[in-house]
């Protein structure tokens, strides 16, 4: 099994792109990662996108992007996780370089979300749950994780200010993204006194609905060495897991098991203990996801996510930097393209290019990518050499 | 890079399957597949759909599936080629494999198409062509398939009959398979006669819609050996090329350029020439595929396709059968299912388990699965050892 090397990125600006087609978008971030590892061609290409059939009437989106970025007859595929499909597009790209299938291989994200109406993006995402026993009884997203929320509160003790911190962090994160849909400071009272949409979530706890993609082009680590155009990014863990998609199967709902599962995995493939990592970029769609995500990556003890985040935690300056990009809050949850765009932080710091936002200590970092209330996650571990 | 073998094989009946859902089918296959094998642990799943979020408001599938499986949090994933997603199931998992990143992983694809109306299944195919530029218009497959067909006919003098031959041959051998969705026999007559779909083609001359599933077992070969539970089929090429998925774009609609590619890099793949295939499996989702997939695998020579047809060359008894299980045709086609039941028929044939519709010559044999009007095309080559 080769080592895989990470040696380009790019991404479009999130937010409502009226200007752009979700073949634009994904074109326009892979043209600036081929740019950015400086290369004409590819040998294959993954794209992750969740749902392109209900938000854009199109599928086969792997060929589309291989035509319209130049490249056919080169294969190309979409692979679906849900809201981790980013992060399952790199995994899966991995796998194809690792296996010595394919050498260069792009994997990208996207996800064109505003050409519908809001009713039918929360339709479109709501089929990330389950449609038997989720969906079609009309629980959405925001309603799965209001009750995590809630069940959280109960066991733990957290509190409503917690769940705003989350935000307002990332929104201070997310002021200093150029990409980022959102480039505003919020207040905890904002996020408290904005609009109810699933108690105790206000709108200021929920990821937007967004336009937008995200590239990395990978190749095998030996390879990228002799490159050398930039500072070498080694991917040093890529893991997946699966739990149950519908909530009410699970043992306890404020625990996210496949991300445990996978992060543990991730630590014991990269060969680190959690406190060996820098910063991470996590999946909060929800202000509770991140709190969740902290504990069941082993950042924080079980229940302790809200308090840790009340406490600086996660801040850009505390110990363990949480979104320094902005988040899926601020910088925008175009839900195909997050995963990658995670991925697009991380080398982005890594490298020392982050600019206003640079953290201070950047050599190894992780990404956690979920699907729908935790029914996948995908982790990745990075580190500079 | 590791040999890759095929352990078990499961599917489920093809046809309106009204009591089964979307994953009871997809469980139902794995199973068989998993008691074949004579495994009761997966160590990854990759599930091929191509519409679930359009046919069945579901996304999510590779966790679903992995959920309903028993085998969560095992990582779990969906590909999406159109109607190729189950050859890149098939495709996908071998890279994992092959990687060493997994051991035991079940490809497995499925489609629930009859829950919904004719019109928004019609609908839903139609996301695989160009939404810009084709399904916009108002152009769905039968037509596009039509365009083919004509310019085929005026180009190589290719008649009716030709065409009609194809699904004439395909439900001869239909008959005999207990899998497919119309088990009956029909003359040339009755396809020219029966009801005009989009001129040259009419209802006989198109697969139809329909419900299944169909899963695979596969592991590195060293491992394979060590079970020796029944004959042992190595996969010696799996391949992928893409072409631009709109029609207008292609210097010749008759000249399937992406499945020309991935057939000429599996013949190098797999180390032999098209005339040591025994037989093949193929995508006939209109009578003119078959035709035309015939010449760009380079089994006859342009133009030739629909003069072999007639002359008997793909028969059950002819030199090079084709479709022994009936192909899209009779045994049905539940878009992501068809590539996968591809790999479960050329299986059942090379292991002599194909009962009455057993093929003298059966040692190595040919997929070709392909999405929208040629998109993308992924060819695998399977013998028995």
């Amino acid at each position: 099994m080769r080592d895989v090397a990470i040696i380009g990125i790019g991404m479009t600006d999130f937010g409502e792109m009226w200007n752009d087609s979700l073949r634009d978008l994904f074109v326009k971030a892979s043209l600036e990662a081929m740019d950015d590892a400086g290369v004409d061609h590819i040998d294959g290409l993954v794209a992750g996108c969740m749902s392109p059939g209900l938000f854009a009437g199109q599928e086969h989106i792997g060929s589309l992007m291989a035509d319209y970025l130049g490249q056919a007859p080169i294969p190309g595929v979409r692979v679906e996780s849900a809201c981790a499909s980013g992060g399952m597009a790199l995994r899966t790209g991995i796998a194809y370089v690792a296996s010595g299938m394919h050498n260069v291989v792009l994997c990208g994200g996207v996800e064109k979300m505003t050409d519908v109406s809001g009713a039918q993006a929360t339709y479109a995402l709501a089929t990330a749950a389950d449609q038997d026993y989720e969906a079609f009884h009309g629980v959405t997203f925001p309603g799965l994780y209001a009750m995590m929320a809630t069940a959280h509160m109960h066991k733990y003790g957290t509190k409503r200010e917690d769940l705003a911190q989350v935000a307002v962090k990332n929104h201070d994160n997310g002021l200093l993204n150029p990409h980022a849909q959102y480039r505003m400071k919020i207040t905890v009272e904002q996020v408290i006194n904005s609009v109810k949409v699933a108690d105790p979530l206000n709108i200021l706890d929920c990821s937007p609905i967004t336009d937008g993609a995200a590239a990395v082009i990978i190749c095998p680590l030996e390879m990228a060495k002799k490159m050398k155009k930039k500072p070498v990014v080694k991917i040093s863990a890529s893991t997946h897991a699966t739990d149950t998609i519908a909530l009410h199967q699970r043992d306890d709902i404020t625990w996210l098991k496949s991300t445990a599962e996978a992060a543990a995995k991730a630590y014991k493939m990269a060969g680190v203990k959690p406190e060996q990592i820098d910063f991470a970029e996590v999946h909060d769609c929800f202000t509770i996801a991140e709190i969740c995500v902290l504990e069941a990556m082993g950042i924080v003890k079980k229940g302790e996510g809200g308090k840790a985040t009340r406490e600086g935690l996660t801040a850009r300056d505390g110990k363990f930097p949480v979104n320094p990009s902005g988040g899926l809050k601020s910088k925008g949850h175009p839900v195909g393209a997050t995963g990658i765009a995670q991925i697009h932080e991380i080398v982005t710091q890594l490298r020392g290019e982050a600019g206003r936002r640079q953290l201070k200590r950047a050599r190894r970092a992780l990404a956690q990518n979920m699907g729908g209330s935790g029914g996948s996650a995908v982790v990745h571990i990075l580190e500079v050499l």
